[in-house]
């Protein structure tokens, strides 16, 4: 007699983009023919670059000849891209392997999966607000206990506000898994080396592991930051990095990205090389690599053109970011975010709840944003603002916010 | 203090490609100028049809152009892909509902996932031989014991032998997960609606789950043979159906695959809908959706041209297993599996061993099988073959077969 796993159960349904989706629906409906601009959601819309899109019809073509067609993918990988990643990774001075870096579909099912090499007794640290990926994957497997209140128990939640500029603190009780965004999805936060150290030095103190997730960090335009938290000493035996080419080259959709396990890693109860063969044994046994096709467009990416124009692409959306952090700053505004990611966390003026705001922005001006709360209990009286997006759209934004909306 | 999920201590290494790679270089390296010949591994080997390929290098083009670029999928699916299997299905007499069918990466990922939506004190039912990662999925979630003898404590072990034609008996204790796999990789053996009819019947009597593998379904010449589960009546309540375009398109590295979780699925402890909600609810957690590129060659391969194409695809495969059946046939070995699938299952001349006749075969042809009890005790005295290969390769390999093998 089958029965389900209840960790299903304990799972907030995830009401933010529905309820976002039935507010915009029921507006549209009480004022037809009016347009809405829709700044909610971080999905790219801007054309994948030339050089990469040759690389994958390059890749399509290759499948269509006897000479040049493959099969499976044994190592989790091209070659030619793990070793281009090693390139890429040394001119910011990090050392690897290429047998280090394992190459997945995305920042999504990596930072979903890794926690299964891991104990479901561990306690997980998540800041708050968070991307729910990270939350969810660990509720799913039996890490947390029920929602209450905005939280999961058995959860550290490490508060991101405006007190600590949006930077989490080192948690003051011991937690095993850590998680870190940086630069942070929602707020825009960017952590600084010192930041990072601190959690380093806290995970090495600990035996604790931290997952860094750096899926924005090729939005960091400041070149004191890290992008990388192998950027800080003694991190690769304490931390996990998973990053992805969806905001970086519009591979939303194309779907690839890359996770790094390092060999020196450690937990409590594991050596040296330990987790790092798990990983592989997880990707190998239920994973069987990237499309061929988004790995040839991940070279492509990689060399000295792609990164040129990919570089083109993120200027665009971080042109689309300024064109939104000014307005609001002009209007008066507390702005955070928006300089070195692609995200803008507005605090909403006084009186105002993250939902009220989006009411307001909605009727006013026309624009859908994202009510901060809905991302965790510290993002109340917070609302985001994403900058992909056509410029168009985010024009006719900025003009309908400075024309419509009431102070 | 992280701590490893220590069930991936239990996993058996999984020496038996790695043991194959290792003699097979001791052999080359003891006979230099020899050219050995490998149909070990079920991988494809001749390129994608050009309908599919036409297909892909307009999914890449659509990503080139602002008016056409698409971002994240947040269906599971590309609709016009959805709709093509409804129809596609509905052909044979299966009904279902768009919303039903999940597009994922592959057979191997959406097999080795599925299990996360169980509960972990499921016990589940595996054949013998087996299709490793139904095992290994379970070991890593906790489902099973330790490893001695062959097999794990707590799982249910169905032998597949020459008794019953390399057909599953339903299991005589009652189990809740039952994984079936028709064609069967490694055996060949296909299950008839009759065989299927008596899964269907136990699992809806003791409210267990079948999850059923259809990745060599396009294999099947025999017209009587069902291709999906859902062609037995009452299978929509009790299974789940995971297919992959792998063999039927050489998508292998392209990455392709559905799962359908009827609405009607039900277990002890759920209504109908929720195990269905469960797994989208999994998928849009931790998985993005397969690459939008893969999924427009997905909708190729479903066209009429394409499925023409497909087939003939797929004939050059059983082409080469005919000509692997027929040479040992004539040899007066015992030859299963090869007419619906493309694996040829060999009884081993009395007194080998798997490995034995493996040693025999390279040193006297130079050919590389797979010993059948890599897959499981029940396959010691069996020998793999893969139709899988380029024909001039196979041309030569029964060539050598019929010159050099001393019988």
């Amino acid at each position: 007699m089958a029965k389900i796993n209840k960790n299903f159960k304990k799972l907030q349904k995830n009401y933010l983009f529905i309820d976002i989706a039935k507010r915009t629906k029921a507006f549209i409906e009480a004022n037809p023919g009016v347009t809405v601009l829709r700044l909610g959601i971080g999905d790219t819309t801007e054309p994948i670059p030339p050089v990469v899109i040759a690389g994958m019809h390059a890749g399509v073509e290759k499948l269509s000849k006897r000479e040049t067609y493959t099969g499976y993918d044994d190592n989790l990988g091209n070659p030619r891209l793990k070793q281009a990643f090693v390139d890429w990774y040394q001119q910011r001075g990090v050392s690897l392997d290429t047998s280090e870096i394992c190459i997945g579909d995305g920042g999504k099912p990596d930072s979903g999966n890794i926690q299964s090499i891991f104990s479901p007794k561990n306690i997980i640290a998540v800041s708050d607000p968070v991307y729910p990926v990270y939350v969810d994957s660990n509720v799913i497997a039996g890490r947390t206990g029920t929602y209450a209140n905005g939280k999961y128990k058995g959860v550290v939640y490490m508060p991101l506000t405006s007190k600590n500029n949006f930077i989490p603190k080192v948690p003051d009780v011991k937690v095993d898994l850590i998680y870190l965004c940086s630069p942070n999805n929602p707020t825009g936060g960017v952590m600084s080396k010192k930041d990072l150290e601190r959690f380093v030095k806290y995970a090495r103190k600990n035996k604790s592991v931290i997952i860094f997730d750096s899926a924005y960090s090729m939005y960091i335009k400041d070149s004191d930051l890290p992008r990388s938290i192998y950027e800080i000493e003694g991190a690769k035996s304490c931390a996990i990095e998973i990053s992805s080419f969806s905001k970086w080259a519009g591979f939303t959709g194309v779907r690839l990205g890359w996770t790094i396990v390092p060999k020196e890693l450690v937990s409590e109860d594991s050596e040296k090389g330990e987790l790092h063969a798990m990983w592989f044994r997880r990707q190998t046994t239920m994973f069987n690599g990237a499309s061929n096709i988004a790995q040839e467009g991940g070279i492509a990416v990689l060399s000295k053109q792609g990164q040129k124009q990919c570089q083109q692409l993120v200027d665009y959306y971080m042109g689309n970011a300024q064109l939104i952090r000014n307005t609001f700053l002009k209007l008066g505004f507390t702005v955070y975010g928006g300089e070195n990611a692609p995200y803008i966390w507005l605090k909403t003026p006084t009186g105002y709840s993250s939902w009220e705001f989006f009411d307001k922005v909605l009727s006013e001006t026309h624009i859908v944003g994202t009510p901060g709360s809905g991302f965790g209990s510290c993002g109340e009286g917070y609302f985001r603002l994403s900058a992909f997006g056509k410029r168009e759209n985010i024009e006719k934004a900025v003009k309908s916010i400075q024309k419509n909306l009431k102070l």
